[in-house]
């Protein structure tokens, strides 16, 4: 071999060794890992904050304001030409905003509006013995503004009362509580029955007053609103500001089931079995007697007189008068009697949904839902509109951002719902027809009703599955910083946990988050279905008014909320973005943000209200509360258990993270007993539901609190007892079942 | 540049090149795809043929054999000692075999046994007038073979009977059903209240002749074995052959409710609240009336000389005699009288089930379940024995692979049922205990009871969604080849199709499947939860007898078995096969082996018969089917889109592939009505239940075929009227949702 053939081949090999190694590289990284499954990347990417950061710079108050002027141009109410009208421009609008779908479904369920009979109007009489006239209701409300001559405001009155003519003497029952009328009957010895009672409004729900009254057998039931409740001392009436005027009257509902009355459990669509009107009545608890809402200007005139004792500290209002419980008047007035006057009428309408959807990249088949309701007794500023405008805006900047070119992992879906006022009807129908879907795909339902009741605080109640996700949501979005004793928070979240900690005194505590009762569109999906749910807004200084003065008035006008709630609308807006983050947070976080342990702590202090409350009868009756409270720990060992698994996943694993993903979405599904709650069984939820004497509010473990009420005055004692003990069983299952159900194993 | 360094270049290039091209190949292959998601490919790994070549290779006979002898060594009735030491013993197997883990579920039931009081054993007595006794039922069954010395051996007797003395006149009923009930009142104007009724075994569940025959006012009932039905003609009896002697009873259980008495709809566990027996009585349909079963030995004494008129042909069994329907005796019997004791008692005793899993590689959160009970009134070779002992040798085929590596995609979880024979206890305390787990995550559930009835043919009763699989399965596993008639099959779904074809007389003919009823463990997974659910086994000649002759006689020995249906093992072996094979289709392939365009098939065939039957009547009301109709079209269609969507879906997404199973698991689940069927509220599947006057059998549509039943004689036709338009709209909500729970979009 000469030299230049083994220089050659030296140069050929150093060649070959060198092309190798870079040739190894290149190819290599030339193949990019995963290159074979495109998909891979994506399966398992998480959220990020920008799309966060995006929404909230989309959500402008200048869109809300208008949005609420355009809602706000003329009455609404349910069932009639309106409903129709605004959920098709809502659908138009929702479509043009980008939505990848928005339709509109129809139920035809039964309303209650005031006769059409002109000459027959709803009136509260209050008479001389010889027929005179002292003082009368008016029909409509005073034109205090220039909204008060539109022909379609509908005048005051209570959905679903029975119609009728009744005379009689006056009782003062209160709140109408079922311990005003225990005390009325069991500490003053007055007996209610075949009386006309007058309730005033506040506290609890109007149509649970309505149930009591007719329960104590009061002939009817007058509703009025005191100032006490609706018009603060040193705060000035609408239209000079916003409290109740005197001859402001609250509209409202009194159906205590929830849902069409003559389709329960299913939806009133085409081809319902409808129940008669009779039926429907005693299943949805529709009132057997008349019940008619007044304003304070006639009921002071009203109660002026009032004989018997003064009433208890506790019941007196805030009319410059001596409040007294009657029966019947004072002298010289003894003669004097009150007659009611009721003409409402029941008929079947229909009520229209719109569902608009935003379809999820990687996980179409979950979805995170936003609603509200869109129909309202008049005007509906504050309820809903508020609400509406605040949700078309949050639609319009999702659709924005899908339009650039972004997804959410998965579903938004948002509903506009039909026919809330008269008992939640058009959520509930739906709730009812995709019932299956829902409870199979369905992570989270944010409610946003009245979103600016007032602007002191963000307000919040929910599932403990939402409060992870409020919490971060709220840590995201400033203030709005109309806070008049002028400090400033960095975050909702630092004004909220500041203006309604808690545990109050402690500067470093939570934020308070009250037990969803029911009372809007929230309860079918929580109570029915065991959706984890949450309802948001913010509220006006509880120290002034609880709630706000005008709701269900017609002065409940754009001019209330643009002059004396929200001018700027930043209230407005940063509803909107805490509604977005949360939407967000829940459709795009890789693992679902619910922290399973808040439910288990919530569970233990609710067993240790049980204890609290209940341990020297239960004691008394050889109960014991032993394997409920093994339930209860069984349930915090698998929550926490959860929690780790849910960083201990593969992340990189979609399946892995799908599995612990459903089990989170799956959590409140656990708390749901298929037969329902006893005598109420349309409620399901074991651990929440509303309080069977207020359904405004929520009662933890609703089930053995209706069993252990009033137990002591109980007719058969043993029969009480023997419920209770069944109770305890139940929710001691239950929530046994639901800590089998998110444990990684489960059988 | 001299030639050299011109050449050494040039080589140095070649090298480089050649090198670089090398290293590229090397580089580019040394780099696995998807290398840094190592879990792509398992994800979305299809099961393949291999593991069942496997599997079917593993399942031998003669160990289902050695099984069956073993199970069989001592009689085991729920609740006794025998009922946990094979339940420890089984659970010892499994976790010996492999199974990742075994462990015993108890619970706590009402069961029911013979009097322990001996000198007050039931009985049948005929007498004379005076008292004599002309015959008189033995306590227990002749001691025809060596096992019958065991004092383990309960006596015949019907579990939960009432206990009592009565004394009466008889009349025959013949099986007891409400036809023949009808026809005895109807067309024969005989009454048989106030007599002692005597009614043969067969056609119908036997708790179903006890509820009529107390409903038709009967005093007591006696149930005998007619040969028409349990001996067929020139076939030799046991011990000679497989048919039963004139001593053999058989037990049974007359509860028509299912699971726990004392506990309906929960779990019957340490904390359970439970009923008074007096409530749960009423509650499970438990016999106030005396009921025993008798041999025909006896049966022929008390119907030989029955007076009245000659029975109508269809009511003839095969007793040498001329059947009478009474009531009382012909001459010069007329004095006779019919004595029945029953001394029955019920005690809360343990149960228990035994539960084994192999965890699932890739969806650990999806369970394929093979169930079947161990209980048995006697010996039970037939029931349940042959069924637990291919049970066994499944289990430990599938140990075995998983020993070896193999690992299925989803969960494999075998199930022991404890006192199935009192009314599907164990099994139905265990879906109430896990029924949210089991809702969300069961894929199907797989029953085999007495896997060896007979040798004649394959047969099955299943839900539309597993018709897929059966077939699949069955084409895979050889014939076992044990036909009288000599002609060979290559597989089991050949001889199927032969023998029990869909269509009669058409030779490409599918395999004839029933409608799932009651009378096994799939009853509370299919017709209480909604999980797709199969039941198989073979079965003897229909041509020969129905079902088998010496079902829950002392007689049901390892020796019928092994001498007269099965002698090499060969059936169960095949049994197992398709079992196994099942599981496998179902817990190993990608896409779930489910075909949804099966479910319309039956949907669309059961909306004909409905028609067909029912359309006169219909036309007469008013009463349209047109929006069933437009249900079933909508169901069709969904499902014909989802099976699309099956084969269009992306195969190498993971995400994609669950969501489409996750809508195959739910399918079955869209048919369940929470509020379950009218009266009967713990069924609560609106397409298929237990007949309610035969809980053995399937009836679809239940709500409206209950609601039509005899509606030309109801006392109130309006009402009856409206329950039929009311299940027709429940059924169309029904369907609508669960094509609406099948589709991609869902809202």
């Amino acid at each position: 071999m000469d030299g230049s053939r083994g220089r050659f081949l030296v140069a050929a090999v150093i060649g070959l060794v060198v092309g190798v190694v870079v040739g190894v590289v290149i190819g290599y990284f030339s193949r990019q890992p995963g290159s074979a499954a495109p998909w891979a990347e994506e399966l398992v990417r998480d959220g990020d904050a920008s799309a966060g950061r995006r929404v909230q710079e989309e959500i402008l108050p200048e869109n809300i304001e208008e949005n609420l002027r355009r809602l706000t141009s003329v009455p609404h109410i349910a069932g009639r030409e309106m409903d129709l009208g605004q959920a098709e421009e809502l659908r138009d609008r929702w479509l043009q905003y980008g939505l990848d779908s928005a339709r509109l479904t129809p139920y035809d369920i039964l309303l209650s509006y005031p006769s059409s009979e002109e000459d027959r109007p709803s009136r509260v009489t209050l008479m001389e013995a010889d027929g005179t006239v002292v003082v009368q209701s008016q029909v409509e409300e005073a034109p205090l503004d220039r909204y008060q001559d539109d022909p379609n405001i509908v005048p005051p009155f209570n959905a679903y009362s029975a119609s009728g003519d009744v005379e009689g003497e006056l009782v003062y029952v209160n709140y109408g509580r079922v311990e005003d009328f225990f005390h009325l009957q069991r500490d003053l010895n007055i007996d209610p029955a075949g009386k006309i009672c007058i309730a005033r409004y506040g506290s609890i729900f109007r149509g649970d007053k309505a149930e009591k009254a007719e329960q104590f057998g009061c002939l009817g039931l007058i509703i009025y609103s005191d100032p006490a409740d609706y018009s603060a001392r040193g705060y000035p009436v609408y239209p000079d500001g916003s409290m109740l005027p005197p001859s402001g009257v609250q509209r409202g509902s009194l159906m205590i089931a929830i849902g069409d009355p003559l389709t329960p459990f299913y939806p009133a669509n085409e081809y319902a079995y409808r129940l008669s009107e009779e039926d429907a009545k005693i299943d949805a608890g529709l009132p057997g007697i008349p019940v008619h809402p007044i304003g304070f200007g006639v009921g002071i005139e009203l109660l002026r007189n009032l004989g018997g004792n003064e009433a208890p500290a506790n019941w007196r209002g805030d009319l410059n008068i001596t409040y007294r419980t009657g029966p019947g008047f004072q002298q010289p007035h003894t003669g004097r009697r009150v007659r009611l006057q009721v003409n409402v009428q029941n008929e079947v309408k229909r009520t229209y949904n719109v569902i608009g959807v935003i379809e999820g990249s990687v996980e179409p088949d979950r979805y995170v839902i936003m609603g509200n309701h869109r129909d309202a007794w008049v005007f509906g500023s504050v309820d809903p509109s508020s609400g509406t405008a605040v949700q078309e805006e949050v639609a319009r900047a999702f659709g924005k951002l899908k339009q650039e070119g972004w997804r959410p992992r998965r579903s938004l879906v948002f509903a506009s719902w039909g026919a809330e006022e008269y008992g939640l009807i058009g959520s509930t129908e739906w709730v009812e027809e995709y019932g299956k879907v829902l409870g199979e795909r369905a992570v989270a339902y944010l409610n946003v009703d009245s979103a600016a009741v007032g602007n002191f605080t963000f307000k919040s109640s929910a599932s403990p599955a939402m409060f992870q996700s409020v919490f971060d949501a709220t840590k995201k979005v400033p203030d709005p910083g109309v806070n008049p004793a002028g400090s400033s928070y960095s975050s909702v979240y630092d004004s909220w946990a500041a203006k309604l900690p808690k545990d109050e005194g402690d500067p470093n505590s939570l934020p308070k988050i009250g037990q969803l009762g029911s009372g809007s569109d929230y309860t079918p999906f929580f109570q029915h279905l065991g959706i984890s749910s949450i309802s948001i807004n913010f509220q006006g200084d509880p120290a002034v008014i609880n709630f706000y003065a005008l709701y269900h008035s017609s002065y409940e006008t754009f001019d209330l909320v643009k002059n004396f709630i929200d001018p700027e609308f930043k209230v407005h807006q940063a509803v909107g973005r805490v509604l977005a983050e949360m939407a967000l947070d829940l459709a795009d976080s890789l693992v679902l943000p619910i922290d399973p342990t808040a439910y288990s702590t919530a569970l233990q202090d609710i067993a240790g209200s049980v204890r609290t409350e209940y341990s020297t009868q239960f004691d008394a009756q050889g109960i014991s509360m032993e394997y409920l409270d093994s339930a209860v720990d069984n349930f915090t060992t698998a929550a926490l258990r959860l929690k780790n698994r849910m960083t201990d996943i593969d992340r990189k694993n979609p399946l892995a993270v799908r599995l612990v993903n459903d089990q989170l979405m799956q959590l409140e599904r656990g708390f749901i007993d298929p037969l329902g709650l006893p005598g109420r069984e349309w409620y399901r939820h074991v651990v929440y539901a509303p309080s069977a004497h207020n359904s405004y509010a929520g009662q933890a473990f609703p089930g053995l609190a209706d069993a252990m009420f009033d137990i002591e005055n109980a007719a058969n004692q043993t029969q009480r007892w023997e419920e209770v003990k069944k109770q305890l069983a139940v929710i001691t299952y239950t929530v046994q079942s639901a800590s089998t159900a998110i444990e990684e194993g489960g059988l």
